[in-house]
């Protein structure tokens, strides 16, 4: 398929057609043997304090791409080419539904507040912060030839991250709440950088205004929302399909399953038919079929359902890293840049500076503001330690921001532009880098942030040795007027949730169950 | 992917990547919704007692065909062109894959003589037939323009079964014996064709002595032997990695699942890479692996092999047949045959009485063989009624046969040579017709020709009616000097095969399982 093997394969003549099939062939064949060797390796490996998946795929990519580079006497250094069609049409919805169909939804809806105030407000700020450093700070080191446009979707690439490798680390049964923001803000975060990302290709910078920025958030409220309507709208119509056709028969299970991943294939390509996210329709079409549809099917669909796109996730990412390492030592973007040694590492620099302060002006402020506007139950605050772990676990980018990347500077994986071809170099060293090292420390940092997390769940019960970060410590016998307003605030907003979530539950087991399907 | 949307949207130019990407979009999307009707609608009509899968999706397909050329104004009738790299590479593996790994293994391999018997012999008396017929009978209603080589290629082409539709009507509890006959032999058949087809391309002509047929045998079995221990090699690899590494973690079963599709899909590309036949090393890898490495892995992953393969063979089959009833819209390979409405209608006649005639020729002396030399238990002899049932599985024509044909005719799906032209839509024809017509009585047929058979199975039990072509009626009093012949030689045959079944169950239980898994 368009994998566009062995560059320049699809280049040759009629007659080489044979030859290429066979390129094609032996491309596919070493990059299938590689994979099965990362997910062994991967295995070996991952008891390892240090090490995991994205970092064993990275380190086995960078080596079959030294063996590639040296057999191939430095022509080239990796199997198939970056095809960004091929990731956002085949291998993006797969990772992004199995990520709406596993994710816990009484998790996630109970924090979804917070989630949103990461996964949106939060990449805004980040983005900003990103897109003015870098605009401000590349022409300083000399590095220059970015339009605003594109100083802003680096903004946009940067701000995506891949929360793996920190979720390989949590457990979701110790650690429920700060798994489910973890993992959620993820998502969220991936849809928001491509929504963004897209807004931004269309935008037209010469008219450029003080009121671009507010016409920017409502073109993403309205991408956003159309979006999660329409995922949720094909969600129910599967479910109902499922529930009034009764699969009852012999091929049944077959026929469950491959309707309900045809129905999420669908819904990710109407929705970027009629120009909308299909990230976010895919995302709720698949918590809207684990909700209801995931109900009407026999015992063995609902198993195969869980591990298929679970299956095809881990596959995507596991290729995903590969490429990465491999790509890292591929001869002619590093030829095409023309950049000097200094300038590049001056880049690096200020990108990995700006991702770590691009995160940290969020992730703390909003997390005061979460704790401060959900403080009635100590339970539920976002303690120092989740906060420093949150903010780690964004720290690493991933195959989003490649994607991005390339999709912005180059054009079918090549590019020959030495500015563009910087970026594309830049975008990868930092994607190494983060992974890497960020993702080396990983599991040692949250092992001495949470130090009760190697033992058993003590998580639940909260800590007294956390500092909350409340701003003001708890005081029984006076009330502040400052606490007084904080806890009306509070309940201003806590309410409504909580009436809105116990209206919800009755009028889905009312009227939604009985028509879409669910445990009754 | 190289589904090559849109005819020629390949072919668009960097300017307008955008709006093939959108054609791309279209296409996928229309193409998904259609599948989904397609199952929807099979699904709606199952329990109905003339149509199958098949036939529903090829009238869908039709009709589509027939909107799209309405609404294109003539241009075109089909969503996506076919590939036979994409089959070939892509869509059959899974197909075989699954076909050998939901073998019951022990009907298979006992009734494994009699398998090999139709499914290789008799498809060389079949392509032989055909071969020869259409080379004596096409010249004489005015058509001419084929060379040897491809009414060589024509006998392979129409000789490769689609046994679905039969498949769709059998029940494996009911009649097992039958149920496996035919669906081994459609498997075996199959890949004989396949592997005959490709010698005959690597075959010299010019060079074509009296001897070159038992070259052909020669090449065949050599390719059939290495393929096989190939297949068993991969099979057992993955088994013993599978026990080895122990998968006992958390994302074990993900895990799993990965190694044993990459592996599976690995072992069909390592064949075609050393030039054998990916077809038969798939589908005894798949053997192989539901043999052992499904006890290794865990419960769920278990129930999510049996279905991935199945759901995946099920939407390829659908996908395909889909296919081939919108490409017999297609306008431009009528136009570009240029054969006057009387031949082709000829052609088509000769083809399908050749299809008739080459699968009567072996079906009933092969099995009269078969009841011949394991006469030794009644309950093994193919009745005549079974014997019928075999002939009409096999008449069917389908996505093998398609795929051969593009593959020997056109190049990249299209084809500008007049004769080249009518072989394909020939193919077509023969296929739709035998698909329509033959499909649409089967479930009739069937239900005449084993009556007993939509009761509870009486099949286990011989019936004392059925008539057993067995030359002489069975005589207790006297053994004539024939029977005793027939005896001694089916004592000859089957005590070999008998023993070393239960050597191989010895061997097996003792050094195999132990090493490679599997029930203890």
């Amino acid at each position: 398929m368009a994998l566009d093997l062995f560059p320049l394969a699809g280049m040759v003549f009629d007659d080489n057609a044979a030859a290429a099939d066979r390129g094609r062939v032996v491309s596919v064949s070493m990059f299938v043997a590689v994979l099965c060797l990362c997910l062994v390796v991967g295995h070996l490996l991952e008891e390892s304090r240090w090490t995991n998946e994205s970092i064993t795929s990275i380190v086995i990519g960078c080596i079959v791409g030294t063996i590639i580079l040296v057999s191939s006497k430095g022509k080239n250094s990796h199997i198939v080419r970056f095809d960004q069609e091929l990731f956002f049409m085949y291998l993006l919805p797969p990772i992004i539904f199995n990520a709406g169909f596993q994710v816990k939804k009484k998790q996630f809806f109970h924090n979804f507040l917070t989630i949103l105030l990461f996964g949106v407000v939060g990449i805004f700020i980040s983005f900003v912060i990103i897109s003015a450093g870098s605009w401000k700070l590349f022409p300083k080191i000399g590095f220059t030839g970015l339009s605003i446009q594109e100083y802003l979707a680096l903004g946009a690439i940067f701000s995506s991250t891949d929360t793996v490798c920190t979720l390989q680390v949590l457990h979701q049964d110790e650690t429920p709440r700060l798994y489910s923001l973890v993992f959620g803000e993820g998502v969220v975060n991936d849809a928001t950088s491509i929504v963004l990302f897209n807004t931004i290709q269309k935008l037209d910078v010469s008219k450029l205004e003080g009121w671009a920025v507010l016409h920017v958030f409502g073109d993403f409220l309205y991408l956003f929302s159309t979006s999660t309507i329409l995922g949720i709208a094909i969600g129910l119509l599967t479910s109902y399909a499922l529930r009034a056709l009764y699969f009852g028969s012999r091929h049944s299970t077959d026929r469950e399953i491959a309707l309900m991943v045809l129905m999420a294939y669908l819904s990710y390509m109407m929705a970027e038919l009629s120009q909308l996210s299909g990230i976010l329709t895919v995302f709720f079409c698949g918590i809207v079929m684990s909700h209801y549809a995931w109900h009407n099917v026999t015992e063995n669909s609902r198993i195969t359902t869980r591990h298929i796109f679970a299956t095809m996730s881990f596959i995507t990412e596991t290729f995903i890293f590969l490429y990465v390492g491999m790509d890292a030592l591929d001869i002619e973007k590093w030829k095409a840049m023309k950049t000097s040694l200094k300038t590049c590492f001056g880049i690096y620099g200020i990108i990995i500076f700006l991702v770590l302060l691009g995160r940290a002006a969020f992730v703390f402020p909003l997390s005061i503001l979460s704790n401060y506007i959900s403080s009635h139950s100590e339970t539920s605050l976002i303690t120092l330690r989740h906060q420093v772990v949150i903010w780690w676990a964004g720290l690493m980018r991933g195959a989003v921001s490649i994607a991005l990347a390339f999709s912005q500077f180059a054009h079918s994986g090549v590019t020959w532009d030495p500015v563009y071809a910087t970026m594309i170099t830049s975008t990868m060293v930092v994607v190494l880098f983060s992974t890497l090292v960020f993702g080396f420390l990983t599991k040692p940092l949250i092992n001495v942030v949470l130090p009760h997390h190697v033992h058993h769940g003590s998580d639940q019960q909260p800590k007294t040795d956390d500092i909350t970060l409340s701003l003001i410590p708890p005081e029984d016998s006076a009330e502040s007027g400052l606490q007084q307003a904080r806890r009306s605030l509070s309940q201003l907003l806590a309410r409504p949730v909580h009436t809105i979530h116990a209206y919800w539950r009755k009028f889905d087991d009312k009227y939604m169950r009985p028509v879409f399907g669910g445990p009754t």
